[in-house]
């Protein structure tokens, strides 16, 4: 068996975790007994500042025939961020169709939550998110610019296409764990699009006696998952706010530099797309002590994806023994002060 | 002098707190030597049950009168939050163009942060919210309902005007305390309308020289309230971005139940609403044991809006002293086992 991965290492620390991890990947396929071909394409800021875009033209079609897409950041402190995400990473999202978004949220042993009573092993819950519409459609205007009559509009749109997908995607998550789903909207104030939005899941939840639905306004929902995380299973929301919701679950579970993501294409004609949920972090890029547990847990999600099930656990095992080892490496964001190529080398040797 | 308040008690714990804080008002009137004109009006959701809407065809005209404007909470288990609230508060505030909402997050000595390592006095933020437009507008639509290619849009509204005064407020706020202002938006992903926000807060700054602004996206923001809510000075945001950022704020300062609100129209030819952040809590509601905190420090912040800042002060300075003491009475969200009413009188007896 052989996969064919494209890496895309982006901007910032997303070059450092995607180069310290890429050893892993033929760990991975050692351990598995496949093969990988894997391409790197140094895409990004650079490629911008020097080019004049993000990707090439045909950088769609080039990452077309992939099994998968490892991506690390993309954000540069010096190009406004809707110029570079627009050019790199929401357009892969799009081309693609990866219109599910799953992005766990697990404090693991031996990691201190920066919330009060809460120990390793107490929060686990996953966010499906609408990765592909929504807030993030890219509708909208603005007119009278300069005079006092000056008026902007952003425009959400949400299809029942992709409304279905990422809601009955959450439904089959929550059936096979705890049966428990939050489904997060703000319909008393947003009547046209969230509201449809409430009515869809209703009507999927049909299709799911054995899952119990639990309604949560936006607002409401970012407050819970500081006041209560441990009581969540799946939450499943739309694409602006899934992003809010997986930012909080990833520093109530400690840090953003272990919140992996996957993006996937749900009927499987091209390729899903997995990376860390962080960005490029210019504050500390280029001193080598960027988490990599992102963007291994995000490889982890990968070989999964691919129906490589038993690496993908080895690799989450060995993300879980290290960080249960008080003995064992550790980034800066986790109190230690190992580098992230350190990291990297210490769960190779516990795979 | 003689101001005149309407009492909006509303839904469930609304009625309570609001009706337990009454007798403030009276003593806060004698304490400053000036007359209170108060009228109570049941409108809500046992109004829409009877009679079919939640306020009288002639509500508005019925309000404008007054100075300012007391409101409980809004919503019912039974109806959809989208006819409650869309039906009595959010109408009130877009009638009387209460565009500045105005929202402190302080975590109070002798209270408990959820976030491990904040003390009593750590945290002193307040968030500066748009509140009549943005993602709140009433525009969108929903079409082919049932078929496959069934969608629905939602559009948010950012008007120069609109966005300029909260922006300016928000400026004015940061000068007048410790000089830095923290602009959330999602410019990444939503190019039109909040990139315009953010051409609209370098425009304004110009006239700030003394004020620093630090740009954060909402999901870092929403993040970073969890992360470091100390270092937060005055925030500023879209109606819908405001809505989650105050949420959090009130959760990581120790409890919803202490997060009191101003809706202000800022021309002043309109009465202003002051309200507890907090909803109906219908979980609750008819127990007497909600926070009436939120409520004691919105009706501070209306007397400071009248004018009446010693007084306002003063009630500030109460709830301060009751929250520092050990032996105080306090609601069950604050670890106590006193009831509504208890914790007025204590307030009180301190003025
Ligand atoms: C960088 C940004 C466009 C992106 C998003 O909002 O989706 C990021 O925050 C994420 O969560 O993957
Ligand atoms: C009840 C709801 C419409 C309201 C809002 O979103 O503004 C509330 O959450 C608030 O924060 O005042």
């Amino acid at each position: 068996m052989t996969y064919s991965i494209s890496i895309l290492p982006g901007d910032g620390i997303g070059v450092e975790v995607i180069d310290a991890t890429r050893p892993l990947l033929d760990d991975a396929a050692h351990a598995g007994g496949f093969e990988l071909e894997t391409t790197r394409y140094d895409w990004g800021s650079e490629r911008y500042l020097e080019a004049g875009s993000m990707m090439p033209d045909d950088a769609i079609e080039t990452l077309e025939p992939y099994d998968a897409i490892l991506l690390g950041a993309v954000g540069h402190p010096d190009i406004p961020d809707h110029v570079t995400l627009r050019g790199m990473m929401l357009p892969i999202r799009k081309a693609f169709d990866q219109q599910v978004c799953k992005r766990p949220s697990v404090l693991f042993d031996g990691v201190e939550s920066p919330l009060r009573g809460y120990d390793g092993g107490d929060i686990d819950f996953v966010v499906y998110r609408e990765n592909t519409e929504g807030e993030y459609a890219d509708a909208g205007g603005h007119e009278h610019r300069g005079y006092p009559h000056e008026v902007a509009v952003q425009t959400a749109v949400y299809t029942r296409q992709g409304t279905e997908t990422i809601v009955r995607a959450a439904f089959e998550a929550a059936r096979s764990r705890e049966g428990r789903l939050t489904n997060v909207t703000k319909s008393n104030a947003q009547a046209h699009g969230m509201v449809f939005w409430d009515e869809v899941v209703e009507e999927v939840s049909a299709d799911y006696p054995d899952v119990t639905v639990e309604r949560l306004l936006v607002d409401a929902a970012s407050m819970d998952l500081v006041r209560r995380p441990d009581e969540f299973d799946v939450l499943v929301a739309s694409n602006l706010f899934g992003d809010i919701l997986t930012d909080i679950g990833a520093i109530v579970s400690g840090s953003m530099g272990m919140a992996p993501s996957a993006n996937i294409n749900v009927e499987g004609h091209s390729p899903s797309m997995f990376e860390p949920v962080h960005g490029s972090a210019p504050d500390i890029a280029g001193r080598g002590i960027a988490n990599p547990l992102a963007t291994v847990l995000s490889v982890s999600m990968l070989f999964d994806h691919l129906g490589e099930s038993e690496v993908a656990r080895d690799i989450w095992r060995a993300v879980e023994s290290q960080l249960a080892d008080a003995d064992a490496p550790r980034t800066p964001d986790l109190g230690g002060s190992a580098t992230t190529e350190a990291v990297v080398e210490d769960i190779r040797a516990r795979l």
